[in-house]
């Protein structure tokens, strides 16, 4: 099976307003509620994909029972370690006329010592079990800084590949623990090497850990650093739509397609075939079935020089 | 006592934000929740003013159960009526640096003709008891437009003073009904009537049924146009603050002197004091009561001639 952590959990309220106007009162329209969190939504990804998925990290309070009841019936495993505190809401606020997307995102609850020692007795027996673990999303309050370098190392011992998909502090962290794979979008990649310039980023990132780097360079796809080689993977035809979970989906391919052995062009094919079908989908974070079938074969792989 | 009616209950949340800006991503920086639903907020007040209190409307689902929870411990009262559907949330968002307050609110749960029915079964008995009501707020979706009418004949056939505070449709529906008085402000005022002129417009009012016509005209205070004559009521200076709440002041201080048996000159009084209190208050909804005090003795009121 795939392991997938999520330490901050959330429930992900959509809203729909005509028009998000600061300082303006507002009617909406419509809400709808999903059990969410970067690695909630990369298992259901898997799920699709037909991997069996253990979904854990942090769930409590008021919201945590609703996402878990929310969870319930969905394909992931839930192996979340209850907590204390309320699991955070994020609040989506989507402008119905053009799609364009505010988005406020709760903090998450404070974790206690107590719990993380909980957590990291429940990953251990996990990671015994998993073929792969992706480590996703920010922590929540209390969680040591460093912890997702501890969950790498746990994990490099139990010599289970692990893919590390965070930001800022947790990520360069991370990486010091040399995870298999990071998959950093440009942004992340800049704030944490300095440079903007993808190659050189990428690069960067690899020697300050990571075994293999997948840069999300957005529409023009996906850069990859790995021992294997350098390649550039993008879709045949840039697409319109809503980029949100598009990077969850590179995960969940990334992560089924190591599982299942594939060489790196077919990995990088997957995981831009599916992320761009992601975006081409009308629901938020789910994917458009058809359109990655057609994908597969359309997406252009380019080895790059070193 | 005094019966606060809250059809459209809701779990107030407010997000603090540095800045809300459109299509961006926010972190949010403190979460606040509480009761909510004008009829809440003014038997809160009225609490706060020592009248007892007992509120009543509607409350379900997991929202219903949380707002029933924050209910508990606070003064009022609570004869709410379970329904199925979920209470709505509201989020006020609101600028750290300004103070300028985004608000979302959700539409509110679905009310079937059973639940309308065990409404108004739970309505009679409260009213028996009551000294006065106050019938405050929007209407979920599934209740008759012409609820509020229905809620106001049956206060007047059992000789209960009613005031009704809600706007648009309802509130022209409701007027029909002869409540004793309504509280509208300037906008309401004008799209009920059509006019902005706010003494053309509140004689408007009271000729489409209202008995008494306090119309809020923000800073400048209160107008009044009643059976005992016309006044205008203006705090000794403007004031800077949060205006949320201050509506909902006004109205507890209307009723509260009412039940008192208070000539119209202090009870407009008692209004202007409490909500230029409230918008003197550091929380939104409270009121600062040292300031209250004060300004009781600075509120200037205006006989205007008929």
């Amino acid at each position: 099976m795939i392991l997938t952590v999520t330490l901050n959990t959330a429930l992900d309220i959509t809203y729909r307003v005509p028009a998000l106007v600061p300082h303006a009162a507002h009617r909406v329209e419509q809400v709808t509620e999903r059990p969410g969190g970067k690695g909630l939504n990369v298992a259901r990804v898997l799920a699709a994909l037909g991997h069996r998925c253990v979904v854990t990290g942090f769930a409590g309070g008021r919201t945590g029972a609703h996402l878990r009841e929310l969870l319930a019936p969905l394909a992931p495993v839930d192996a979340l370690v209850p907590v204390c505190g309320d699991t955070r809401r994020t609040i989506a606020v989507v402008d119905t006329a053009t799609g364009d997307t505010t988005q406020l995102n709760e903090p998450g609850p404070q974790i206690t010592a107590a719990e993380w020692e909980a957590f990291l007795a429940a990953y251990e027996p996990l990671l015994r079990e998993a073929d792969a673990v992706a480590l996703c999303g920010s922590l929540p309050p209390g969680v040591p800084v460093g912890a997702y370098a501890d969950l790498v190392r746990r994990a490099r011992a139990a010599d289970v590949p692990v893919l590390l998909d965070t930001s800022g502090e947790p990520l360069r962290r991370g990486l010091a623990a040399r995870p298999d794979l990071i998959k950093p979008n440009a942004d992340e990649l800049a704030r944490l090497t300095g440079s903007r310039e993808p190659l050189r980023a990428a690069r960067d990132a690899r020697r300050r850990g990571a075994h293999s780097v997948v840069a999300s360079l957005g529409p023009e796809g996906l850069l990859a650093i790995t021992p294997d080689g350098t390649w550039q993977a993008a879709p045949p035809a840039p697409v319109r739509g809503n980029p949100t979970g598009a990077g969850d989906s590179a995960v969940a391919a990334l992560l089924s397609s190591l599982v299942e052995g594939l060489p790196w062009p077919d990995r990088l094919r997957r995981a831009v075939a599916l992320s761009t079908a992601t975006v081409l989908a009308p629901v938020a974070g789910e994917y458009d079935g058809e359109a990655y079938e057609e994908l597969l074969t359309g997406v252009r792989v380019t080895a790059l020089g070193d």
